[in-house]
């Protein structure tokens, strides 16, 4: 893998920084993927499910409060399951991007099934409506060079598992290449909230979310850098946290610095920049 | 598995929040339910005890000066081994819960040993002249849909085991429906301050599961919710962790704002609101 | 087990809260009890030895600068390695207990093992010219009824293992008793800072062990109780975390309202009022 | 081990303190010691890399502004995939150590395994014209007798590997002795923030690493002792830490009471007076 120098950022109107906001719905899919035990789990599947039925509406409200338009990564099985949903996205004019089919870890299963995954999860997609998707996320950000290969072949203008950079770069494989707009376990939710009852997990203060989170945006500004932010309504839908990340985007909206995007509208704009081989 | 639309919330004395405060006093059973070498670690049973001894005393001085009505989930075990406990629970007006017998995984065990877990728990109850529970809460809120048919079949008017709404709702599985109180592992002290030799844990600041209760307070005072807060007797019964519980009580108290309930009134006020099949 | 009503407290000089500092100095012993294969870790050992060199010194003059007489709790194996150190605390004026003697978890070994782990931890302090240890803490506090019917006949004063009460009580097990002066994981420095890199652990800010344990004397004061705090030398005696630790000591030494106490002196000073078994 | 006494510090310009810092760059190899899985898992290596593309150059600025010359490691493995970012080390007047070839603990493999990872470690960085590395720092701090006997064998000046003291000290095993400067897992990044998917981790606010690592100066500015911090390019090189972090070295170059060394230049100033045997 190589890293290509990369061109300095010039983002719309002049803002300083650019920002995506994104959501992975992962609702029960999240959990079965992780084995056939968990179908008769209800209160973890409930959990899960507890994303789609609260979290999204009130993350929904947010972003319409303050003219947002986000990107949220739906497993074909969250689709399938829930296509009230993923119609509420398209009405409110969000990015959807591909996630799998049953948020299988790419690197635990056969090189089918990954296969299965991608034109799984685009199906289920396409069945519901969905324009086809710019945008690959992979389960639990494993990315094995077969499903590296599969998203240069089916097309993807962009993934988003990498963190090889803190900017949109060349993420490149075997001579594949794929413009990565990367991301971070300290910019998910989840390593700070994700708990269960069979491996623990952290339960942090939202209030550090909110200060990691609003450092993270003052150095991209400072940077002229892009940024992303990764979350599960499930965990980041709970109120007492939304409220915390609502300062968040309350403080990067009142900085007047800052042009909030979706992955693919980032993606669009710097793939010319970056000469992506296609 | 559905959601009903919820009807907007009403509570008694047009309070903005109805908060229930419950309890699950685990004891001995808590760690015997793991398996049989616990029967020798006197120092992990003694853990367990704490929570009978002191945590419940402090417990039910503090409900007693805030004048509140609580619901303590009690394993039969616990119940047959602490019967002053169980007699000082009922006599201070408080709701007792099935919370199994030998506090049993159900997702562990045998659909039979299921089975013995609901009515051997119900005939401890029993035994003890408390009256047959109306609501149940499963071991480490793991719910198979073996149990969860129990639940129905043995005419429980509620669960609190389930996390997929944050307010009452109905759960479904295969068929059949039961009223569901939700809870959450941010809003248990367990996550936060479960510790044990062998697998570790986390040691929170109680200070921070002050600012986040009282946060979760404020959102369903704002939502004009019903939320709840699970507690371990033997967790949250340190007194220097309950002197911060008691700071978001104070909290709720003086706002003046809130119905402090019992999970059976809870379910009483909502179960014909939600029409749960009967 | 059962619970005997406890007497008022009443401590010398009319304290309201009496308060033991206690320290298990388990240098290597604490990682070689754990397997062979800690015999050629040479970091981890050293880490463990630590607490000799540096933590011990370090500690003492904390207690020499605030005039207080604390407990030790020294495995046989540690004793032997580190002679000099044991010789600076009976020169202090600090108690010894017995804590083993290979640091060996008791519900891990057979029943031979345990007795020898008890025999050959007062060989090794005698050898030493240490008083025979009126109090034992047992390893990573796991007790076995073995090991606690050992305490009983080798006729320890009392325990420091068990979590079943905040005050001095008296521990049962089959028909045998003991005074038990009981601990806490959280009142414990282990929880908190113990990190290596095969399990990874906690990483707390010491701001919050001073907050809480300033807290949980305030409420053994409030209930006029004794209570007492764990640390381990190589844990507590990194500087900037002993510096927090002091600002506990000196907040307590300042209420004007502590008896600093060793387990020894509480426990002479309580046996006969709770009527232990002899 | 014994320890010797060590003689009073005596810093340059009669500093009070002596302050290293230092940067473990395991990039890929970090994870690909792990095991051959790791080979095809993308994201977790593109996460290694970022310390190399992103992390080292942030870091690299920030000692250009205080004007230190700091300490690197560099596993041989890294530096032959990566040798652009060894010459900027160079550029800069940095120190390059030893830390193995294909980062594999010591304690995990065969002896000619360990040989190999001395000898390979320090062909890589010989054939890039790397000056003959001063001291070593072992993998993932396990240190084995094996390879204790070897760094003194290939006549390394200095060890960082192990935490038998807080100021530098003489480790010896077996007979053999080199000088130690020591570390510890609080004052490395990776305890505070290091996660992954398979394992957990924590997530700590780089609030805390501030306080904490600035504490530790005061300690070693009072007790004019050496005292160094470890870190990982690609987890204090993430803007928002390393902006917590430059608050540490603010304060410590403000105090006008430190002076900042490589290692190596302590090792030379300190070797004499601990009287090493060679």
């Amino acid at each position: 893998m190589t890293i290509q120098e990369l061109p300095t950022a010039d983002w719309p109107d002049s803002k300083a920084a650019a920002v995506s906001l994104t959501f992975d719905v992962d609702a029960e899919a999240g959990w079965l993927g992780e084995g056939d035990e968990y179908e008769r789990r209800l209160t973890i599947l409930s959990e899960g499910r507890y994303g789609v039925t609260r979290g999204v509406p009130r993350i929904l409200d947010l972003l319409r409060r303050y003219d947002i338009s986000a990107t949220f990564f739906v497993p074909g099985h969250t689709a399938e399951h829930h296509p009230a949903m993923v119609a509420s996205l398209l009405d409110a004019g969000h990015e959807i991007g591909h996630h799998g089919h049953l948020h299988l870890r790419s690197d635990k299963v056969s090189e089918q099934q990954q296969i299965d995954e991608i034109d799984n999860g685009l199906e289920a997609l396409e069945r519901l409506g969905v324009p086809r998707p710019k945008g690959y996320r992979s389960t639990s950000w494993e990315l094995t060079p077969e499903t590296f290969a599969l998203l240069v072949e089916r097309g993807f203008l962009y993934d988003s598992s990498c963190m090889g950079d803190d900017r949109p770069y060349i993420e490149s494989w075997d001579g594949r290449e794929i413009l990565e707009l990367p991301v971070h376990w300290s910019l998910d939710d989840w390593p700070r909230f994700g708990w269960n009852i069979d491996g623990g997990g952290n339960v942090a203060d939202p209030e550090e979310l909110r200060r990691c989170w609003t450092a993270e945006f003052e150095s991209a500004r400072a940077e002229r850098r892009h940024t992303s932010f990764t979350m599960h309504p499930e965990v980041i839908g709970r109120p007492y946290r939304l409220a915390q990340f609502e300062q968040v985007v309350a403080h990067m909206a009142e900085s007047g610095d800052v042009w909030f995007a979706r992955l693919d509208e980032v993606a669009e704009l710097v793939a010319p920049r970056l000469q992506v081989a296609s």
